[in-house]
């Protein structure tokens, strides 16, 4: 075996719903939009969002509060299943890990999700979240797929 | 063995702790105070919180953003730490995995916190969220503690 | 919402299977042999299981093998879902996180199982275990439930 | 940000440890030997470790024991944070999560583990499980590092 493993899943991958997502239309009011998070990369089985540090998102003490970055991975498993799923078919996330690995203070953070497997029913989704250079948090997550009833 | 397993670990309990805690003085602005987290009752070891379902916590398709349940739960693996912790302490949640059981559409969440395990330097807790007589998410997660430098 | 929070599942549990679990007539020599496997309790969506530790399963430096007890819950997750499926269906971990919380050195490990959220397809599933009067480690985990083809 | 992150921990790498592990010298009879690991790739932060399928390591239904993927997760864990520990350091695995993406029923399994966050007290770890071209697991977990008394 060779040292890194390239197993990529293929995609069928749908641009118009990829478009969708980066244009940002946003959630009116809800949780995504007081995280201030944008979608600014979709690719096949990929999507890259970011959000900026602002006082409303920091814990007393100065540092980012850790459920920003968990609801930010809870957002992103969700939303990169979208563009490779079938037409009707919907997803759910049903649970996911995450470890922070360094305290937010400032910037940008930005999260890049990756679906590192996908079956018929379910997606396994990496999550890499990266502030001023460093990573923030990592996590791995299952997201239940449906067909339409 | 008994088919019950009790082994709560014996806790050191700061009641001052406790009732700033059940002061809900709030977050002036942040995270929980978004979400509407209040904490309901403190005991040691234990710690159980509520918020209330409102539109601004849904998704597009009407339930209640799981990101609101992944915040929920780290906002309350730190908090049920801090009465058990010495003085000078600090807690920092290092991970924690959850699984979403059950779709929130209305009501009330609430979130019990019980710390399982206790050592010098980590606590294991686990949670459970319950909406409308159901169990909506389930957690266990990791809080590192330090001692003051 | 009072302190503890009851909300076990229903279950239709089938005697007969679980009879079959507790005769430990075991694997043939496969894995759960090897680690010395014996289930000592069964009831409606609990399961508890025993192993005696012995040098096969240490490491150099005199602990027990971590990769022992994550086995261990392995296994737990899978059989404690049977006696609690229909006839014809089958079970399948898809996923659990461990938290190994103390060293094992000698005596016995007992874990018990509950299934903690029971859905048409999936079974939330917790583990502790217990060795010499200590938690040796604390697991959450997921079973994928199928229908027969 | 660019689409793919790259933020690989440096590493102090010991080739001395290195060159132990991939002697294979074994554990003398314990889970690892049972389990058949070998290990065949060190790097700076990464570790490849292999087993044989065979009769020993199946389940009842001609599938291989999920115990057998979690407990070589384990031990891969803990193994890839010896080379880049310090004289003196010892690792203890805390915690990790697995995902099982597919049966496995012959050929060799592959681990391939590798550090993707390092800091003075812990590692973060993820391992990608392969068996015959297609990912059997993924895995994601915390060693604790701790400097000598």
């Amino acid at each position: 075996m060779s040292k890194s493993i390239d197993l990529k899943p293929k995609f069928e991958y749908d641009e118009q719903i990829a478009a969708r997502f980066l244009a940002n239309k946003g959630g009116a009011g809800g949780l995504p939009d007081f995280l201030g998070i944008r979608i600014t990369d979709v690719g096949p089985g990929t999507m890259t969002g970011e959000l900026t540090v602002r006082p409303e998102l920091m814990t007393g003490i100065g540092n980012m509060h850790g459920g920003v970055l968990s609801a930010f991975c809870d957002h992103m498993l969700g939303c990169v299943c979208y563009p490779v799923m079938k037409k009707g078919q919907w997803g759910a996330t049903t649970e996911f890990k995450i470890n922070l690995t360094a305290p937010v203070t400032q910037g940008t953070v930005a999260a890049h999700a990756e679906i590192i497997n996908l079956s018929r029913t379910q997606a396994v989704v990496r999550i890499d979240i990266v502030n001023e250079g460093r990573r923030a948090a990592i996590a791995q997550g299952t997201v239940t797929i449906r067909d339409p009833r």
